[in-house]
């Protein structure tokens, strides 16, 4: 605890934009259908859909004040990413800290714990994932840890991973992995429209995917 | 496991779009205050308002195979219905499954686990009351059954059931009850109209329901 | 149980509209960071933004008799504040009972149970905070009290306290404190607004609050 | 509702006999992994084992009526099995009501909700799978039914059918399937013995089922 | 925030000595069926059953330095109550703080947080009741307040009042009613003992509360 | 996935057994009050204390195919660590993948899921934490890995690293600072007798950690 790590690496700004297209469901499966974070981290409104790299915060239970050191750790573009080191709903962050980080191109925050002031978040389209809604106040009195690897909402991220998140949740890919995922995220968004154009027109899955021999084989009966 | 029922019968089409217009809360009410499933299921956009007979899928936990097995068997209008094995959050239908879907006549979708693509899925109306949303994917591994009786969100469902579903959640009706329930149904809403007249004009539920006497009885006393 | 405390005080009606204006966390944090209600209770719509006094219920699981009795104590400008007596997630509330709440000049439900008909609700634009949405109903069989002491989602109420709701959730004020916290609330809204300039424009929370030498102080390292 | 159901049919009491000695795993198993009731119904006090009929209880919320309904049904050896009609954690059971279940040869009782008096009916041995343990007491006030069709924990449960329960927790066999689980639960505890020695004996699963060529079929790989 | 009331009236120690026989769930019902903190809080060992006056603290999430301050303000025979201000199950408690507890005559601990070193505390016999157990530990950087009013697992307890806890969970008891709760509890715990003797003769509860006219005027069928 | 680390370091055994000794809350309160995994992880039975090297386990949801393959990898004193790629109670372990682990020297498992046999289990002195006890069984259909870094249970773990657990939960210390946590805990351990020995004595921790004028600058008032 009580560790700033100032010098971290990011992946590419093309790729992470890549990814962001991609989104979170493509962008998983991409890399082998891991990544996700918890389903219970949901956005305050519907709609935002971004990636950027992780700037990481660990931070005890009710207390914020590492957000203040971390947002100057924050380059344009970058993600904030706190996990509580226990569980906590309490609301860390809320429009005021919004203003500083979108003043440093911050594009969003995921949190494993609460946000307040959502109405104002909404107007501002900060977007944020959160475990918890909550108008509970938090304190400035404990170190914790920006940079450092953290484990959030279940997922290991470690700062300048890439972040991608939209109303499907929050998926996180490793630095050195994104070019390589997006290349798969691509392939498969790509196989998905031709899938899409004959699943419209009423072709079966069970035929476009060839699976009614597997099937059978595992002793599926229809009666 | 591993069955497939392909012959379902289902309730009358009218009485179907009856239930449908007659809503879930005013349904439950109409069949003696039973059916709901678990309120933890939960609309993936505000606004849908449907009904449908069950096509039902037991899958299990993390794998969606049954999803397109059970896709032949749909009928138009028809809402698919899936109860994993154990408990799961996990995404097990996204826009190419409601593709399929749509284009085989399906109106919506009722799973006690995860759903993704909800961007995709709003844009296209095709509504989804899931346990989660997650974008989280899944196996084709092995066998489930499909329209077996299952037990999804805390109710029993048996394929060709009436599913009412809107913003309140979602209603199981039997099959055989259906006609009679309608009945019921519009009985409750017709009489709904006057008395909501009464309140709104500032009448006491106190007076209008006759409940005076009845509290005092009880003990009541206003201090 | 059994008892109705038909005559409550009230906090100035000026006071309570500049509570709704100051919104959830300002006043928390101006009562010294208590008050609030759980983060569970969610409003059934965005955007409402409430303040008034509570006419409590406390009410036994699956029993929603004493809200008839409670809208009868119901002044304009009230807010109906729901504890069951046990954890229930059952719909005691619906559209009837909000239009008779309506035609008494109420302005809002505070529920840690279940509420139904939530598009009608939002329709009306009757803002419901709740645990949960939930279409099954309930009895009027078993007394409960209205206007006594309760604890409604982790925070005690009294009637007459003041209820201030927003998108951030639920806080209570008790009604001797309410002149002084909004007082409280207002200079801290004032400050707040030099503040969201000053980080708008770049400036960092750790300058502008003079925190640097604090956390060195506490040991932090940047590395 | 309102229903009491007098004349139900039960398994043969060898069979019953049987599968309590079978357990709830092997019995789960042997009917095709089906049948358990969600894992957040624990017993009260372990080392319990034991099968019945179940006489089944829908149950409101919060009401404990039916309990004393339901145990002039019970008949030596039976279980009882209460479902509430919306989640609740109340403790409908205690001391007395054991007291009287026990005088009619009640073997346990199996509730989706709470019990109480945890201490005498563990020093009485009357066991109990619930989902909580709650002092908070019940009314008597409404109706409820006895020996109908419920969904306890998860599971469909019928009455008659075979409840079996121990330390794993709790599993329901369809009276008529009974005899056949019984012998497929024998057949797997006679098998199971030969593979313990081999597994003690240091023999490893991956050859005793000889699944190496599977696994790499699949495309597990050694680093 | 940051006050201790030093000076707390208690219950008469014959009072409280009294509950404690009576238990959990006696004195529940005997003061009119409240008082039940919620059924997460459970004992980390089976068979203690205490009463005592409560000592209260108010503590952040994440933070014992309350229960320091609290000890001081123990007296013979009293309980600690400790609520977090927002949830939390970090480990407040272990082994040092219960010897100096016990030193100071304290007969135990009930928190809606965590608790660590159980093994130690059930070796030396100091009863907790709890919400978590956690090894997760805690800082001493922000102030909270003790013998205030707090809400402690949904019930509100205030310094002074008597806490009853068994296998059971845990109840308060308004100090001012003690005595009365008291009589009332001893009286059920009589009127219980002649029922409890017909009811294990097999004297049914139907017969016995004379419920069978009273549930055929409600409607219950016997088919 | 389907990736299978078969050379693995572990740190020394007696730096290990003195990790056993030290136990989990002090464990982790050494290094730096990190590493606990989630309260929800509780043993099976009472009085376990172990520690060992992990062998890690990503498997999918309700499929324990990869338990056998990591059978094979353990080592005399190796603790198995299993965390599911999605949330999921099922039971995929029991009595006889408890017999085969413990006869290759394996001292436990720690499994963010379900667990089955738990009597056999007790019998056999196998201690297991985990986040639910399940009957409900698994299949081996899908690929997971071994000895792969994990997120269980909230915290991430490596193979290799030191699991500590007991009564109070699990905690996981990276193996390159085991050595070094150790000396840590032996110091914390050997001041904290003082500590004991002075509180039992009934001084306060106010004075002997000389809090009061900490407490006091702080503003806490006595009242």
């Amino acid at each position: 605890m009580g560790q700033v790590v100032t010098n971290i690496e990011r992946a590419d700004a093309s790729v992470i934009a890549g990814l962001a297209e991609a989104g979170v469901a493509t962008v998983h499966e991409a890399q082998g259908r891991i990544g996700c974070l918890a389903p219970y981290m949901r956005p305050i409104y519907a709609g935002a859909r971004i990636a950027g790299s992780a700037v990481t915060i660990s931070a005890p239970p009710g207390d914020n004040w590492m957000l203040h050191v971390a947002i100057e750790q924050v380059q344009e573009g970058d993600i904030l990413v706190l996990a509580p080191t226990s569980p906590c709903t309490d609301g860390y962050f809320g429009d005021l800290l919004a203003t500083s980080a979108m003043a440093r191109g911050c594009k969003g925050l995921v949190i494993a714990a609460g946000v307040r002031d959502v109405r104002d978040l909404t107007e501002m389209r900060f977007p944020v994932w959160s475990r918890a809604i909550s108008a509970h106040g938090t304190v400035k009195e404990t170190l914790g840890s920006v940079n450092v690897p953290i484990v959030c909402a279940g997922a290991a991220v470690e700062a300048g991973d890439v972040i991608v998140a939209d109303d499907d949740g929050v998926c996180v890919v490793k630095r050195a992995d994104a070019a390589r995922v997006l290349e798969a995220a691509q392939k498969r968004t790509a196989s998905e429209e031709a899938k899409r154009q004959r699943l419209a027109a009423g072709e079966l899955g069970l035929d476009m995917y060839d699976m009614r021999g597997r099937l059978a084989e595992k002793g599926l009966k229809y009666v």
